[in-house]
């Protein structure tokens, strides 16, 4: 059964005539499409792809099982002829600009009716191939991370180190998922740092958190270092983060629900002192985006599944001081998880 | 005056009591933060910033001029609770989603008013401050463009040749402002093509589309390179393409209607009978986002203004066998323009 017409099952659940896809990640899980402007279709025996002149050819080498229209270059008009009845539309990401511009393109009787994530949630259960790409992805990750206590950190600018990992994705022919995060000292409290040009102190935690693309997924994986002695009570949390991370794996399996498992490592952190210090969510899922569904916090909606992948990473920040994340990416299997990150999870010192 | 004091005066004309600013770049724009998550609301005498736990550090360090809220991860609901009366948002970026949800959050007789691109209005005219940093941008740009013919092109994948010109940017301190584009021959007809693996032909052109980031700010420039010698037909499509290019530099002047620039431009090579060819726009602003207003093309609003960046980038794309395109970065000044691209046009061959 082909992603699409998995997609028109739920629609039919829906009661929804057919589904105007705008979202392009979404385009791409359904078609194949990997350009920058494409529309499709998906309806009771209809498969429409819709993108301009610029993407045409590209779009006959890659998407199969579409009819390929060529529209113009903003293709709501064009893909609105195609509209009728009960449409459902992605009010997830299409602007409010382009909701109404639709409106206006659509025959009268049309009904356009936000439909929420039906993709999304289509994509957050991965198939085979798709664990396979994952899987690759997690695996250079945990290449790349071994870079770190090679070449060390102490006295780096926290930018060179970055692109060094980065360079070294490269090399591997993958790119990064993200922009890769490398943040020592009191830099580490900022969940999301940026990459700074001082060097990187001795005695202190570092923050790497990174990820790597494998045929359009995405790995994600945070580890903190030591750049030589750290004071004891960083060392307590280190061992705080490192328990909580490991006994919430213990958590992951199909039918937990989302907010179960994020209140299991936040319960713990809590216990410990620590709950103001840990601002987000346990984990989100990871596949052509590196954040998508289902996302393990205390606003994650429903249950794992079995094809989820998802992080799982606590953290403790403090702030002024210093922060600890320890991250893995993991498949959700039903009577547990499969953990793809294999690299290790003890304090290493990367002077 | 402040670029919120300048927003607060369109507001006014607009008669709207206040805008709240969703998207990031624009959020950047008026308040300097450079996070991922961040909201701000600016009105009659208000200026207010809301983000989230993981930003507020960073946001002392940069957000200045504006009251600080700390909200929960999805600021809509922190930021309603400031809004009333007559409300512009911004229905190009925000989604419809969201702005069901905002519309449940705000207080009764909160009137939520679709205000179009205002503060990307605002972002079009560019201080000088902004054109220093689009000016070293494009000249890091000329540097790295130097390194094509020194390195030469002709049996290396496109992808290798990519990663050097970026690798050339990261060691200027710089990253690139879009994944560089080097497509060689039937490549080049796709106007946005990936880099490939296959190796680059000899005697064949090549399209190399690059920009970079300085200071948060990007550059924008394309050159078609030569392997060898090639065909007649090409060498001629090359000349029109350069002399259409130059001259359409010399209508570019404040008040000149958009449309009117990219007519001017599209008419030479539609009479020299490549009109089909010529698939995208002439142009498009350059600033914190390397598409942005104006646009030159035939859906281009409104006239050239002094302070726009904009670039002039005519292409012909023969399907199948090859593709040019001349682009340069250009700042709108009263009576023409400077161009702030410093590469050479003529036909350079990098065997």
């Amino acid at each position: 059964m082909s992603r699409a017409d998995r997609l028109e099952a739920v629609l039919h659940e829906r009661e929804l005539g057919a589904l105007i896809v705008t979202n392009l990640v979404n385009v791409r899980y359904l078609t194949g499409y990997t350009g920058t402007n494409g529309v499709c279709i998906v309806g009771e025996g209809r498969r429409v792809f819709l993108t301009d002149f610029r993407y045409v050819t590209q779009a006959a080498r890659e998407v199969d099982g579409f009819d390929r229209e060529q529209g113009r270059q903003d293709l709501l008009e064009d893909a609105a002829a195609h509209l009728s009845g009960r449409v459902g539309f992605e009010d997830f990401s299409m602007t409010v600009r382009q909701y109404e511009r639709l409106r206006g393109f659509v025959s009268e009787g049309t009904d356009l009716v936000p439909a929420g994530r039906l993709v999304e949630a289509l994509r957050a259960v991965k198939d085979d191939r798709e664990l396979d790409a994952i899987r690759a992805a997690a695996a250079l990750a945990d290449e790349v991370l071994a870079v770190v206590p090679e070449r060390g950190l102490a006295g780096r600018p926290e930018r060179e180190v970055a692109l060094e990992l980065e360079d070294e994705m490269r090399r591997h022919g993958s790119d990064p998922s993200f922009p890769s995060i490398v943040a020592g000292g009191a830099n580490g409290a900022l969940p999301h740092a940026r990459p700074g040009d001082d060097p990187i102190a001795r005695d202190t935690l570092v923050v790497v958190d990174l990820g790597c693309m494998v045929d359009g997924y995405a790995s994600d994986c945070t580890r903190t270092f030591a750049t030589g002695a750290i004071p004891d009570p960083a060392t307590e949390v280190y061992g705080l983060v490192l328990e909580t991370q490991v006994a919430s794996l213990g958590e992951v399996r199909a039918g937990a629900p989302c907010t179960l498992v994020d209140a299991f490592a936040r319960d713990r952190i809590t216990a410990a002192g620590h709950g103001e210090e840990f601002g987000h969510g346990l984990g989100h899922g990871v596949g052509l985006e590196v954040h998508e569904l289902p996302t393990l916090s205390r606003a994650g909606e429903g249950e794992l599944a079995e094809g989820n992948v998802v992080t799982v990473e606590p953290g403790v920040y403090v702030p002024d001081q210093f922060g600890i994340r320890i991250e893995d990416l993991v498949a959700v299997g039903t009577d547990g998880c499969e953990v793809l990150s294999g690299f290790p999870k003890d304090l290493i010192v990367a002077g």
